[in-house]
């Protein structure tokens, strides 16, 4: 079956969003970089942990793993002679995160799209039952 | 640690996003569901592999557990007297995925957001190092 004949594939990986990286698009990772992305001064561990309901287990994983990619830099130190552990996005954390954000913009555009473009067709292709 | 000494945390569950179920956060599960929205006609399984870039395996997986969650259906049937697959969106499908497709686009829009905001502020709290 070649593209003549069914145009409306939108061609060999239109939808394959190869920039989604999983890195950042699991959820946990993706609640914890939009949190950091609005504080660039850094948020405090209870501070994130709350914004994104993880419990201290989930949220020091999904850190590490961050840390480990360079994204964010974790900073152990004191306030009001309280140990604290303060979390940051780093520049390159910071860039990467925001190219996803605009590899999601166009999952949504390309959705919204679809879905729009899909309630105006309407023809069945001929298929007999089996 | 109070809201009122870091207002900026924003709230308990800000940035949760309890509406991003894996089962369409799932990378190959949103190529598949943003291919087949465009296309409420159904597409046949090798015109979605391509569109998606997936092995037979793979989209034959992710085709089960949406077809297990009666998001999709599919229809084994013939044409042009060869066999054919043909996947396509069940109603609930379609409605469930654009709820989806709404928690992301809150997604995109608080990351745009807090990035704008974010570039605003510069202050560091006052941490010293351990």
């Amino acid at each position: 079956m070649d593209n003549a004949e069914r145009p409306e594939t939108n061609g060999e990986g239109r939808f394959a969003y190869a920039g989604l990286d999983r890195l950042f698009h699991e959820r946990a990772r993706l609640s914890i970089l939009t949190s950091l992305v609005a504080h660039p001064e850094g948020l405090v561990f209870n501070d994130l942990k709350h914004s994104c309901q993880l419990t201290d287990g989930n949220l020091s994983r999904h850190l590490q793993m961050l840390q480990e990619a360079d994204l964010v830099e974790i900073q152990k130190g004191s306030h009001h002679n309280r140990p604290q552990t303060l979390c940051r996005l780093t520049e390159i954390g910071r860039q990467r995160f925001m190219e996803y954000i605009a590899c999601l913009e166009n999952v949504v555009a390309d959705a919204l799209d679809a879905a729009k473009q899909g309630s105006q067709e309407g023809t069945l292709p001929g298929l007999s039952p089996a």
